[in-house]
């Protein structure tokens, strides 16, 4: 949680000026986000999101994730939109970095979900799936099977510092996983991130999805099983199968799973659970204890690992309907 | 910048309720203020600021700040207010921490002011004086003269790591201080930290000040001195006489200063130079460089300390009028 990248006044206030939102009232930088410096800004025309994109954000992908956000909103999808400035542009350049203007989305995220509160989630994906499905751009997905070996590579010899047994671990996955990932499940535009920090609710209603700093193509189903994962694991590290139910059939209130994506969802949650594992474990042995962002415990997606390592079948997520 | 507490999303809500506001839109942790938790806060009834008050602040001075604010506001100052609860509370609980609701105040604080900020900031702290006198409650001032030297002995084996010699000045400057510190200047509440982050500007307009939790009753000149410092200095740290002549010009539109005032000013500026070089000393040896909050150069204030040293009258600072 971190402001990188201080931004003066009047150099704001000229930024402003370029878009049809009248004066620059007040901006505070925001304490949230690991990746980006995000100020929230309150001009003449109400309450704005800007995002100054630092060094873990490739400049290229941004006409993606910009485009996106504004496509899906157009599509009804509630999340936020980027504003034009006077020019018509998006993409800015701000106190040296490259910086977007977005609508800001009221809601808060929920510390402790519910059931109820991932079967919203669940629909919210499915819709944001459908809605994804014309979009014109793409992006690979750098953290998925085939970018999980070369992150390995980067910490595997620490690797037994965070757990004895840990490379082993990993590298058994990552040899089962590439002999067996399903090639050719229904692929489109995932959120890839959709952890209950990026997704706003207003009571108990969700009132919209954030931050698609993520977001790629890959298997659809996979973006659930990532969601599995984020959102019906207890504290204690349980399996919440009431959770795993309602996730689900919120995601199929709006968009059925194929017979091949129930098949592979074990799978899909075993290489979610590794993805995070491998993000977190690098990032455990590359930050310091003090450090401005607080480090989130890599053992967390160990123990869902070996969770999923043990799942036969969907069903035992709580899948319902037809094998 | 930190946030030191989390404040779940069920229990701000709940929180939330507790006063006449609507229900909870969102709420953002604020990247700004060393000392406290804040939050921006939007309810159905429009942007609020929230406070944790963290260790540094005393929970026995909390209704001395709470009731000024609401005095000053009351008076016809612009600066936040406490918002009461239904059952007539500034001053509540929230996370374990004492807390408090204020009005959120839209302006910037300028990075680089000029002469006309400094005017607007004199007259707005000489307005500011005249509205805290019939505030009932007082509060002594902790980083007065008598805290300098108890500041002081808590570093001063270390001082010399900040710059050789430094020991050796802040010793001849507290017993200087201490043997002409004048006795019986105006007295009444000063803000006694009015830097220019807490000085809120609409353009060229000072739309209000912030940040009264290091008020207490001093010499009303005293908070003209810090001012002096904290404004009228380039980054080069030469005095800018312009900039002194506008405050005090600023501040002589709303209040005179008395004779001893005037007489006393160089006295008082060496003062508030050597009081933000001692917090900043203290601060300097006592935080790590890579910790959550940035540290402030003391010899900034050092080199201000001795050009105090070598000024014999206030009309040396752009004082006009009677001597």
């Amino acid at each position: 949680m971190a402001v990188y990248t201080e931004v003066p006044d009047d150099e704001l206030a000229k930024f402003i000026a370029s878009y049809d939102l009248g004066a620059l009232l007040s901006y505070k930088g925001i304490a949230e986000g690991v990746e980006n410096t995000n100020y929230l800004v309150h001009t003449e025309k109400g309450p704005f999101f800007l995002t100054l994109y630092e060094k873990r954000v490739a400049p290229r992908d941004l006409p993606f994730f910009l485009g996106l956000m504004e496509h899906l909103a157009r599509a009804g999808l509630t999340c936020p939109t980027p504003v034009h400035d006077a020019q018509g542009r998006m993409l800015r350049t701000l106190a040296g970095r490259p910086a977007a203007l977005v609508t800001f989305l009221e809601g808060v995220w929920i510390r402790r979900p519910q059931a109820r509160h991932c079967w919203a989630l669940g629909q919210a994906m499915a819709r944001m799936h459908l809605a994804g499905r014309d979009f014109e751009l793409s992006r690979a997905n750098a953290l998925g099977l085939s970018g999980w070996r070369p992150l390995y590579a980067r910490f595997c010899a620490r690797a037994d510092e965070i757990a004895p047994g840990l490379a082993a671990t990993i590298e058994q996955e990552l040899d089962h996983l590439e002999a067996n990932w399903p090639a050719s499940l229904p692929q489109g535009i995932i959120h890839a991130d959709l952890f209950p920090d990026n997704a706003f609710f207003l009571g108990d209603q969700l009132s919209g999805l954030i931050d698609f700093y993520f977001a790629c193509n890959d298997a659809l189903a996979y973006d659930v099983a990532i969601a599995l994962n984020a959102w019906c694991f207890e504290s204690d590290h349980a399996f919440n199968m009431t959770k795993g139910q309602a996730l689900l059939k919120g995601y199929q209130s709006a968009r059925a799973l194929e017979p091949s994506e129930r098949e592979a969802l074990p799978l899909l949650a075993r290489g979610a659970a590794l993805r995070f594992l491998l993000t977190r474990a690098y990032d455990w042995l590359h930050t310091n204890a003090d450090a401005l962002v607080s480090r989130k415990d890599p053992q967390e997606y160990l123990r869902r690992l070996k969770f999923h390592r043990s799942i036969r079948s969907a069903t035992e997520y709580g899948l319902e309907g037809a094998p």
